[in-house]
């Protein structure tokens, strides 16, 4: 094995020039898109309406394993791209473990996350195919960033729903989505028909994600040559996100590394799914045998305690129907929780691999996972974004479980986003005025009970 | 000429081991540091009580061309450097220059800026002496915040004396530095003489870091086992700067690309020092002929309007005297300054270098500067630090002179931090509510008449 520096760093020349489509190897399939009326398949004519052309094309594409990036977008990815993968050396010695810790860092662009892979590819398509202006919904910000910076440099308008919730905790998060030019509408709103309908039924809702879906794809529809993007979840962004699976392997083979876990937070499941989208295909030939964990908020436990079932991916019940590990599209997290992964979905590859047992998941109570945030940053120096945290987390369990049987294993997890948006949370958790909510079950019955029967 | 990448990446092998002493090389130094009380130079007694030994050493060495880094700190730095050198294709695209333009970008690491690069040197040597806690001052917050990181690395005890304005106008900042550990107290404050003689004749004031200064000095010198760390202005950190200038020398020369044009800006001068250095020693000795343009903002001009003059390093008079561009110890530039660049004086390597003509100064108003960081946002995907977002506005303004001649100059700047915590500046100058203060004669009269005499 060679010399590992701190940071691998790919030439420009050793850059992936493809995307990695998982599905092409899974033997069992993700159950097709559900068209809620008719109860079937839904083709590609279906989707046209709500997605780009060439996006609803990757959507539904099962058989090609590689997609090439077109040359914009590759030339797009060159300005942040590749991303660090950086052995934790300061890590390793504080915890005084035998195992080689890394982690592949997508936070150094402005939008301070993965988000910026995904938004790059669904701006230009939009742009190709002659589409004017987007409209989409954030959580905590991090998608509409990335949004608000493709669409400013590929020159299309774009209005950004963002959780009510997320807005007024992140004031600069919207500031900086409007230094790009972008509209932003705190959601649920009173611009949508959906919006007003929920704001009457919840008046003084903090928002979901699920409701900012809804209000998003209703302007879309209406509004002239637009369309609406969404940042996680389907199958597309997965593609688009497997950049850092690729970079990823690319890195670790030139260096002759073989993981041996490989830990991913999990919201709408795109970096995750990205992340290891490779290595599982790899996986299921039997060519590795890497243990992938999935992280998530106790708060919003999809997949440790959703159901794997057909539900729509917002809370107007206005999208096709996803096979996915759900809490039901009525499930709204608990406002006390501080980081993102507030979706009641999941994606439905990850979904599936995961009810297929190809993938390990665990939630996690988010003191627990600051407190992980904090001994990596005083230690690496990057200060992690909440939902990363999570795979720090599980990251620092199993470094120390090696410590104590003694095994040198290799943990590779990804740190999606820095944390440089979320000193509030942080300051919260300083104060100690940081709590959990775990759903009880009766909490889960009421999210439950939205699942389209 | 190799075919340029978009952004150069050393490999961890290329990264330079030493740094950069430009005094080694200088036909005229820069006069001494000067003992307020004998009217003498400085010595290493004089100065060992306020700093660590060997940055005294440092700060008198002007023999030495190169400096070893330690192991140690060399570890750090791999961390997080080396920094992206980045061609900025688009933003060259955009504005339809024959110009090549390329940045240098400081700001990949939680602390967002160059900062880090001075302040693990400074931890590391203190902690190697002994010492068990630190003060200093931060303005903008980028100094305080990578003293933090170095400091929860390093395992020492710091407080920070933050420019009162800064940290009202930057919680975040605050909540940061708290996050690594550190202690924060707005300046000017009860807790110091100085702070509460300042509150008494100024009540109300929004702070200067002459005061800050002022205030982690005193508490540094009454407490045991403690020491004063500057962020800019001195030879040593300038020398520990030249990391920036010393990577972006070793990637040019890797592609034979010659600058013409290298721009920074200049608060304290050891962004631009540092960045700098190898060229200009190349260029005191006729090696090239490149344009050194320091940009700073006109509400506080200390190279363009300042006098060259012995003064006080703080408005508490309390440090050795320093022979540099001031506008007087008692200048406190208008609260309606948003970006950092705000201290009185100038480091005295570049002020002799400015003082001798080999070295341009430019001042900047704010509101063209955001227009520059919004126009190179947009392009390039980065959002700029409104300080480093002067060097933007001149880079720009030379890539548009170059496009009226024709010119295929080679423009190199300094982008030394992102805008990530400056969202709030970015905001009002959305809102329109950025206006400049240009000093008035009257105004700077009055800060001259602060120079000792």
């Amino acid at each position: 094995m060679k010399n590992i520096p701190y940071k691998i760093h790919l030439s420009e020349d050793e850059m992936p020039k493809k995307w990695h489509n998982v599905r092409s190897r899974m033997k069992e399939l993700p159950p097709p898109i559900i068209h809620p009326g008719t109860g079937k398949p839904c083709t590609a004519d279906d989707l046209s309406p709500i997605f780009c052309k060439d996006l609803v094309e990757q959507e539904l594409n099962v058989t090609d394993e590689y997609i090439d990036i077109p040359e914009e977008i590759s030339d797009f990815y060159k300005m942040y791209r590749p991303s660090p993968l950086i052995r934790a050396y300061s890590l390793e010695k504080k915890l005084q473990t035998p195992a080689k810790l890394y982690y592949k860092f997508e936070g150094t662009n402005t939008s301070g996350s993965h988000k910026l892979n995904s938004a790059a590819a669904q701006v230009y398509y939009a742009k190709k195919q002659g589409i004017t202006s987007l409209t989409t919904e954030t959580g905590a910000g991090q998608w509409g960033t990335a949004l608000s910076m493709a669409c400013a440099f590929f020159d299309i308008d774009l209005t950004v729903y963002m959780v009510k919730v997320s807005s007024e905790q992140k004031p600069y998060r919207k500031g900086v989505i409007e230094t790009y030019g972008a509209k932003v509408v705190p959601s649920p709103s009173e611009t949508t028909d959906v919006g007003r309908k929920i704001l009457q039924d919840a008046p003084g809702t903090g928002g979901s994600l699920g409701c900012a879906i809804s209000e998003a794809i209703e302007t879309a529809v209406k509004t002239q040559n637009c369309r609406y993007v969404l940042g996680s979840v389907l199958n597309h962004v997965v593609l688009h996100q497997s950049i850092i699976g690729m970079e990823t392997k690319i890195a670790l083979e030139k260096y002759g590394i073989e993981p041996d876990i490989m830990i991913g937070c999990a919201g709408g499941g795109s970096n995750l799914g990205g992340f290891i989208s490779p290595f599982m295909a790899d996986k299921l030939d039997g060519k590795n045998n890497i243990r992938f964990i999935a992280a998530e908020p106790v708060s919003c436990p999809s997949l440790t305690r959703g159901r794997y079932a057909l539900d729509f991916g917002d809370t107007g019940k206005t999208t096709p129907l996803l096979m996915m590990y759900t809490l039901g599209n009525g499930f709204i997290p608990s406002p006390n929780h501080a980081g993102g992964l507030r979706f009641h979905g999941m994606s439905p590859i990850i979904s599936k691999l995961y009810h297929d047992g190809h993938l390990e998941a665990v939630a996690l109570e988010q003191k627990s996972v600051f407190e992980a945030a904090i001994e990596f940053a005083r230690c690496e120096g990057t200060l992690p974004a909440p939902e990363s945290a999570h795979a720090v987390r599980v990251a620092l369990d199993e470094a120390v479980k090696c410590k104590e049987t003694g095994e040198e294993k290799t943990i590779v997890f990804g740190l999606s986003g820095t944390g440089y948006f979320d000193v509030a949370a942080y300051m919260a958790y300083n104060a100690g005025n940081l709590t959990d909510y775990i759903p009880t079950d009766e909490d889960l019955a009421k999210g439950f009970a939205t699942l389209p029967q």
